[in-house]
């Protein structure tokens, strides 16, 4: 990469989770709270800013937004509690933070961010890496600032349904994990900035009512975020576990770099070893050419993008833009 | 895969980390100890036994020996404690489990194979990982249990010499992680049974000194640990960093699966990913037609194998192999 600066290289996709909402949620403040993210984004991109930077900013806000399964809003664990997840690529040359397991990290992509700058590791998990944001001097909360009455709700009723409980009976790995409607909502953002340059980044709150510890492919670079110059921008939300074993955003880099395939097929190719494994979800992705794919296999993923036109456009149902 | 069962389909395979031990170091102590692990993995796989089960015993018993940087003899973080990573993947529907930043469970990669086998998800990490472990039965210790007088010295060695520390200062990303030879000691296991099945694990005690929380590739499905029956089964050791940035085992098994490249070629090819990524390190790999690879950029890894001649070798150096 790395071309001579210009607005019309600019690529930005934003998503807020895949899933199947009930028939009556029309998704219109999802889009528009979408909308609005992706305008600020784009402004950064244009005026000049890093893929790098307007990816951290989109999931930070993103994060910030009750709407979603990512930082104040995410949903809750077994024992009540938001464990969140979140890692950032940069496609220049692979640099990344991930972090998994955070309950008192404001923003966990900032954490993640800070990961990738100033240390010379890439991911942490837990204890460990709050004391790592603390000593970063990163800004700090009490798990009740994550935490919305829908939230609390959502999770009563998984337990009443006992939806992701741990099954000793089940010795057979085929079909697992189990399809949760109440897993989605992870946001992510990629882009590409007016020198040519790639990055994603992706945040969670993960399943609800998943048993505490539970890590899903947010965190895992190569799983649901990755980012190459040479190849794509990937950022995945649906059933963690099978995008895990699908080793998502690498094997979209694969097709796209060693065989010569364009990211709608590399996606599809990908999406469709996510059901195999047992799983449902979608990605956003930009090629370093500039080309954008959003595919989903369930009913609807909350998504905004910028192509060519240079506008602003959000969608839910398959065929719903605007 | 699915072949007819035959003990000649069987192959094995075996490290115990990768890294530049001082000129005076035989290694013969941890050539005798992989040596007679490999026997015991080997019997059980011409009994009829499974790579999974094969693999899975392999690092336990490595686990077990303190000469080696997991389990008992795992290296100490910052905080003077042991952080136990594992993986365990299954090539025959990429089922996994992993496990990262424990202290208290007796054997990582048990507890992987747990998670495969016994919970919807495939990854656990910190105190949720630690209280699975308790739900699930699994036998717990204090960490005392896993820590070695040389260990010790070690890690008060690694301080005096500032070794992975955080660096503030530093806000390019590109040479990072910083090279330690003390990082190097983690342990792996591939196998291929006499069904043709696929399968490998990883277990560490990750880089002498390491910040709290961090987790390195060894816990990263797709890159310290990979199994496919239709490529491949790889376990990696060395600058965890690099190696979770290069993809390290989904790369290996894109180029065999999609590029019809042999073993040695896809595994030279990642191995020089982690240089460019500014680390070190190693692997060992088998693939669906039984051809092994166990190359390595550090000066030696301690390794064992059993080839198509059905005998246990073991080597550290480049060419020393009895």
């Amino acid at each position: 990469m790395n071309l001579t600066p210009d607005p019309g290289h600019v690529r930005l996709a934003l998503h807020g989770g895949a899933g199947d909402p009930p028939p009556d949620a029309d998704g219109r403040a999802q889009r528009e709270a979408l909308r609005a993210i992706a305008v600020q984004a784009h402004a950064l991109l244009v005026a000049g800013g890093s893929a790098l930077d307007a990816v951290t900013l989109a999931v930070e806000r993103l994060e910030e937004c009750p709407l979603f399964n990512a930082g104040v809003g995410a949903v809750l664990n077994r024992d009540g509690r938001p464990e969140l997840d979140a890692a950032v690529m940069d496609g220049r040359v692979r640099a990344c933070g991930a972090v998994a397991g955070l309950a008192r990290v404001k923003s966990p992509v900032r954490l993640a961010r800070a990961i990738l700058e100033r240390t010379p590791h890439v991911f942490f998990a837990g204890a460990g890496a709050e004391a790592l944001a603390r000593e970063l001097g990163l800004e700090m909360v009490e798990p009740d600032h994550f935490i919305t009455d829908a939230r609390r709700r959502q999770l009563a009723q998984a337990r009443k349904a006992g939806a992701i409980t741990l099954d000793h009976d089940h010795e057979s790995a085929g079909d697992r994990p189990r399809d949760d409607d109440a897993a989605f909502g992870t946001v992510g953002a990629v882009a590409r900035d007016a020198r040519g340059h790639l990055a994603a980044a992706t945040s969670t709150g993960g399943l609800t009512n998943k048993l505490p510890g539970r890590v899903g492919d947010s965190a895992v670079i190569g799983a649901g975020t990755f980012a190459d110059d040479h190849s794509c921008a990937v950022s995945c939300t649906g059933t963690g576990e099978a995008f895990i074993r699908a080793g998502f955003g690498l094997a979209v880099h694969a097709r796209l770099s060693w065989c010569g395939w364009d990211l709608d097929r590399a996606c599809a190719e990908a999406l469709h070893a996510v059901r195999r494994y047992g799983g449902r979800g979608g990605c956003i992705a930009v090629d370093r050419d500039g080309q954008l794919a959003l595919p989903f296999n369930a009913r609807s993923m909350y998504r905004a993008w910028v192509g060519a036109d240079g506008r602003v456009h959000t969608a839910s149902r398959p065929q719903d833009a605007d």
